[in-house]
């Protein structure tokens, strides 16, 4: 015999094993049913693109982290490293023919070689959504309602969406003769929560001394962080907004957009505590020019963002001249999953069907499917144990995988026309239920959880 | 302006635009309720694996096929190329944590750097189901009660699931003495459909004439093209094959398997004309050892196989030393998706919701919004335009996306609390409908079709 090979799989890398991958589908299943409630529509494009599409931007960090090879062809290729970038091509390419406004979702992998040192995985699964071909405030206000309703579909109440609006800050550093080194500044300030305030107006200050622009002297750099930092309720800080930042065009069109937003969400239904007004948030990403949104459990708010986007000027422009401006966000599936093990909001089952049927004695094999599939087309998953052991040990396996009922009939029953139904949790056994009320039983007991 | 990326894919990749991808994610969905109907749990594995894992067998065509390359560490790596060599890696890795039976399902892209002059793409899906870690023909069986409901659920009727037993012509060519010779001889009857009889039958001579082991004389060759070609009822073939091959052990099994699955079959409630014994598919692989499957359309048998697998020995041999034997199957769920386009069974529209809110006046976006997610939670998906345009504009953007139902209504509904409800097929409008009735005249249009 050949030596064996290990079976192992590569650093950074995971498999999906059943009780971690159907709450993973569900994930997913839940989503794409929040997208297309709202008539987003699904999109694929290939995991491989050349590298020079992928890399348009540059930049050390995609280089660092993007797999990269050549093919067979002496192409240059690369997987891709997120979802907007193939988007990007994928609009310019087919704009013409989609027409706008489109709207978009994708959900599917993406490969980064990074540090694995914090439980960082080189392959995870993005979900996106999209509105591009359109400047109206419409698809931003939609974006938080989509990003609200998908959070409650995935299970959770607590949670907010936090809203900013980069014309907000961008009108303040107008207003501080700082304009040109927005980008700049707005990705210090976006490390806030993480490395403080004092730190925080270092970097701004050493920052602007460190360039040919305008300095930032500390009374500047205080009042971009006594932005960030405003608290109070959303109309508080509109109201605050409106007064300070009001007379700039730039600022005075931000807080007019998050302020019809949260009129808009008010009058639709969502509840006002899960969408806050946080000035502090900038998101890193300097495509970013408008609406902001972040969104946190606030059972498990150490996990940062599980959803995040925001409004752009132009998506595509590094392959179209045609400008499409745009709003979304990506739904960090993986982030969410992982977080949803720690807190045990997972169930433990390893089968997605809750019903057994015993294979009680072979001959009957024929019976047993044929209440399978009766069972299956009323919508209830059943598996017929495919071998005859011994009862006691195919409840077992039951028990294991997480069934909810056993079927349980031999030749007695059969002559009857009746099974017996038996309730896995409770271990109690409903006798000789005749065949067409065994969908009925297995009802009740299923409603019962 | 820096010069522009010509967007584009690699040759032998494609995107998917709404229109297409609308339809292939409802025959994931179809396919995954119908492996999860019968107890089939979800798995995933990387894309990315060992080289030497999906290498293992090595051989020239995977070499040729395989995208690989060394990864940032230094590793030898490569993208997957099919989903049953990482299911063998994944096996040998946790089925002490698994246990047994096991039953898996896994859904994902696989890539090979084929030849794509005849419309072959380099990157697409299976849709792979197996039973591992039983002999029980029990699992054979249902193996094509899955196959038959999986081609149900996905829309068809006209199909057929053909149905062989490596055991039967192992059995014969046992009793021609030519066992020695069987995965050879059966990969070149695997090419009957391809290239007919006599080229079969000369392939058969030349190869044995020019090994070492028995000549396989014209005559042999025509007893193995005489069986291939038994022709007749299920009832008919089971009667022959008893008669002719029924005192060989190993025929006489396969025999009595493929008999027991025509019984249960029936028993179960599957139509008889939709199983069928077909003594010449053999499928190429030589991993196959007993049940084989293979699956065509009627109307559509030009494009080969939809849905193929068969019984295997031992899954995992190369990675440990745990014998896993099992039976399962593999739909081409691409392929599948590429002749119903050209069968013209897809839907036309590009949007997955079928209505759509005009935004007749922006002042109530509000209300839109809150009609559209009143919609949603009674399971109807609404978009709500973004723009204010004209109304004819919006409705032909509604007839262009193929939505269903328009919904308008401005200030003076608003003040009555109603809605004008657009059937865009028949272009009738209901007008005034009561706000609290409008989910029930949309479910009536819709329902109409």
């Amino acid at each position: 015999m050949a030596d064996l090979i290990q079976p192992r799989t590569l650093k950074g890398f995971r498999d999906y094993l059943p009780e971690l991958m159907i709450p993973r589908e569900q994930l997913l299943d839940k989503a794409r049913r929040v997208y297309r409630s709202y008539g987003f529509a699904p999109i694929d494009t290939p995991a491989l693109e050349y590298t020079e599409i992928l890399m348009g931007k540059g930049g050390e960090e995609s280089d660092r982290l993007i797999y990269r090879f050549t093919d067979h062809g002496g192409r240059d290729v690369a997987l891709r490293f997120d979802l907007t970038i193939p988007f990007a091509r994928f609009a310019a390419q087919y704009i013409g023919q989609l027409g706008t406004p489109f709207k978009r979702y994708h959900m599917g992998p993406v490969w980064r070689g990074e540090n694995t040192a914090h439980g960082r995985y080189r392959e995870f699964w993005q979900c996106d959504f999209d509105t591009i071909g359109t400047t109206s405030n419409a698809a931003d206000i939609e974006t938080a309602l989509v990003i609200h309703d998908l959070m409650v579909a995935l299970g959770f109440e607590r949670f907010q969406v936090r809203l900013n609006n980069r014309l907000v800050l961008n009108g303040l550093l107008e207003e501080l003769g700082l304009a040109g080194q927005a980008v700049k500044l707005l990705r210090v300030l976006d490390k806030l929560p993480k490395i403080g305030r004092e730190k925080v107006r270092d970097e701004m200050t050493t920052l602007a001394e460190g360039e040919s622009g305008p300095v930032v002297f500390h009374d500047r750099a205080e009042r971009i962080l006594a932005l960030a930092e405003t608290e109070g309720t959303n109309a508080d800080i509109l109201d605050r907004l409106q007064r300070d930042f009001g007379s700039n065009a730039r600022a005075a069109e931000g807080i007019a957009r998050l302020r019809e937003l949260l009129d808009v969400a008010k009058t639709a239904g969502i509840p006002e505590e899960r969408l806050r007004l946080d000035l502090s948030i900038a998101r890193g990403l300097d495509y970013y020019t408008g609406t902001i949104y972040e969104t946190f459990l606030l059972d498990k708010p150490d996990i940062g963002s599980v959803c995040s986007g925001g409004r752009y000027d132009n998506l595509a422009g590094l392959y179209t001249k045609q400008k499409l401006p745009g709003v979304g966000a990506s739904l960090g599936l993986d982030r969410l999953l992982a977080a949803m093990e720690e807190m045990n909001l997972l169930p433990k089952a390893s089968t997605p069907a809750p019903v057994l049927v015993v294979q009680f004695s072979p001959v009957h094999l024929g019976e047993y499917q044929k209440m399978a599939r009766a069972l299956r087309a009323e919508g209830i998953g059943v598996e017929v144990f495919p071998e005859p052991k011994k009862v006691g040990q195919q409840l077992k396996y039951a028990d294991q995988r997480g069934f909810k009922v056993a079927l349980i009939a031999g030749s007695d029953e059969f002559a009857e026309g009746v099974w017996n139904v038996k309730d896995l949790k409770s271990a109690t056994q409903r006798e000789k239920v005749p065949a067409a009320q065994v969908a009925e039983v297995i009802r009740e007991i299923l409603q019962e959880r």
